[in-house]
């Protein structure tokens, strides 16, 4: 048979499983992209601080690395860290053992781990909402089916029905996901409903997953260090697991290192997903991490202070502007608000790049639970967040006036 | 109710789902730990050098980190490592563009996020055995089966019984995972065997992933820089999946970094997969990842060199020991033999480590085919593996004496 002779057939075009072409894709970076070429864009789109890591962080793994500290560490984290990380968890939210707690290659791979530990296909989630998608889309992954609360939006901000979190938390339920305080509404859970959710789960033996990078951007009470976690109110064994991470208190979001508290009988399980995972978070960016827990405290409560005074300048500024419903929550570096043409919050956020030179993430990126709305991140000076403000201003002005 | 009052119950200890709590445990880590407390132990058992990375490549990192490299990158990698990547893959196997490459946060990520892109609950993946445990575990996680087709083991040392491979890879079968050259056994899949494979998998629509990482470590043709490559012989566009790592080539196992390259059709998913897994691999460690391809290649050469004269070395000391059957494989960093004791491959190292302080990883950890043999790694020093043959010769005497 010549080459001529080969039957026809349409060329193949390999394509992921089906569960994995469903996923969401980051609206945010489809407004990016309707601003490639836009040559002045001020982003205000990602949840990030436009601060470089603190020199102290940065000097630290540039040590690790000029002594050769280049080899595998153990899968749960080198020893250091973990008993840094105890003390530092310990001080916040009481007695947690270094054998209660794993380092992560980012606090979205402590996600993906817990999750890969307690749910497979056809395990049911819960998941409350508006929320950064990681959370929602990660169980799909394994063949979860994930169910959304969403949060209510009214006169104090955003808030939780408690009563249909519970309804939707039915016994045979395997997860509840939760993020507080939360991407990207800035939403903080009360300890009573911590303790009412928790309670409600011990019963029904409903793990809890609960994603608490922001803890440190707590500005609801001048005196506490963190945010309310569940850490305060569990025991350290119990079907609990606590996320966190470098990258919001530190600003080491481009070093991808988080940890996780979990019971101690999950370690040995869990070592053998983070060696089927990533193996280790790298060795000498776990040396930076124990700089930072060790050394980071003063840096992290200037950088709250600022924060706070970034989120009410901005909230401030916005709430000036004419049919802009803005209300500064209480934690996260995000305003998650309403105005004009929000109702199609994607189109919107692609036109305010394009024309106004303005980034901003779609309140629909969160799930349909937050549209009507866009998250701008405050997480940088104050003459920037001005600049901003100005173009969204004009931009409204223009198209108030069509 | 008094708390006297309460019902009593055993406490609940919360468990990891049963397909995690299935998955293998190391058993190099528990040979590991048999030695713990034993003063001089020589570790031989991991797959790692005893050098530091090279110090241009740990420059690169610490020059970036200096100048404030420490902000999120996209999914896929930094442009600049994807095209270095792309320029040192089209040199050795022929063009393949950037678009068609990305970086991972570690070569066994590279895998686990190739099989969160195809195998789901239930899907048939077949594995080619003994094998570092990784490619057989990981797709568990997702819920798949795994069959195992062994090597064989003669008198030219381990071969493929190709008839019997193609045979396990049946029609619906989802995917082929394969490691060559092969961690622990050293085997080099011949381009013949490659081209039979991938004709059988082009032929029912099955999934190869490729683990390449050990392709630089080759030895069976000095005028070769690489092994033969399923990427020599395949489009860039089929159901293929190479997973490669900085971790071998330039000694950056602390760094978790590794590479794919994929289908261009693959890239929207595999971006929603790294955003939900790790979302990058850290920035400056990226950088990094450039210095090491486009500087690196004669610290590569050399490396090679010394491996390849470290392997003869060990393998004609081993030689000389009674009972004892070594090969000279042609690729990877690890001789694989067979001696006195071996059946029972776990005790045998438990006591190697216990009683002669000499750390060999056991051949069951590689999968049942394994049983039989010890893995030894010779990526270090010829002095220390003396030393090390010295401490096995003395055990066998002893134990012969018995």
């Amino acid at each position: 048979m010549s080459d001529l002779d080969l039957p026809l057939s349409a060329p193949v075009i390999p394509n992921a499983r089906d569960a994995v072409r469903a996923l969401r894709a980051s609206q945010i970076r489809e407004v990016a992209n309707a601003g490639f070429g836009v040559a002045d864009v001020l982003p205000f789109w990602f949840g990030e601080s436009d601060r470089v890591t603190p020199q102290f962080i940065r000097d630290a793994a540039a040590a690790a690395l000029a002594r050769g500290d280049t080899f595998y560490t153990h899968n749960l984290g080198i020893a250091p860290l973990r008993d840094a990380l105890s003390r530092y968890v310990s001080a916040l939210h009481g007695d947690t053992p270094a054998a209660n707690i794993a380092v992560t290659s980012a606090g979205v791979n402590a996600l993906m781990l817990a999750a890969q530990l307690v749910v497979g296909a056809g395990d049911r989630v819960v998941a409350v909402t508006p929320l950064w998608p990681n959370l929602v889309e990660i169980p799909k992954i394994l063949g979860a089916s994930v169910e959304t609360v969403a949060l209510g939006y009214g006169a104090n901000g955003w808030a939780l029905d408690l009563d249909r979190l519970l309804a939707a938390l039915t016994p045979g339920t395997k997860l509840l996901m939760i993020n507080s305080p939360n991407n990207p509404t800035g939403w903080v859970m009360t300890r009573a409903e911590q303790q009412a959710v928790l309670d409600h789960c011990r019963r029904h033996g409903i793990w809890i997953v609960a994603d608490e990078v922001y803890e440190r951007l707590y500005y609801g009470d001048t005196d506490a260090r963190t945010a309310p976690s569940f850490l305060d109110l569990a025991s350290r064994d119990e079907r609990l697991i606590c996320v966190n991470s470098f990258s919001k208190a530190w600003l080491m979001t481009g070093w991808r290192l988080g940890w996780m508290v979990a019971p101690r009988d999950l370690m040995d399980d869990l070592g053998k997903l983070v060696e089927y995972n990533t193996s280790c978070a790298p060795a000498f960016v776990q040396q930076a991490g124990i700089a930072a827990v060790e050394q980071g405290e003063p840096y992290t409560r200037r950088l709250v202070a600022d924060l706070r005074a970034s989120r009410d300048h901005l909230a401030a500024a916005l709430s000036a502007l004419p049919g802009v419903d803005v209300k500064a929550p209480h934690g996260a570096m995000y305003l998650f608000f309403s105005l004009p043409g929000a109702q199609k919050s994607l189109d919107l956020c692609k036109a305010l790049v394009r024309e106004a030179g303005l980034g901003l993430a779609p309140g629909s990126a969160f799930g349909p639970e937050g549209e009507g709305f866009v998250r701008w991140c405050y997480a940088c000076d104050p003459a920037r967040l001005d600049q901003g403000v100005e173009r969204l201003a004009s931009y409204l002005r223009q198209h108030a006036a069509r």
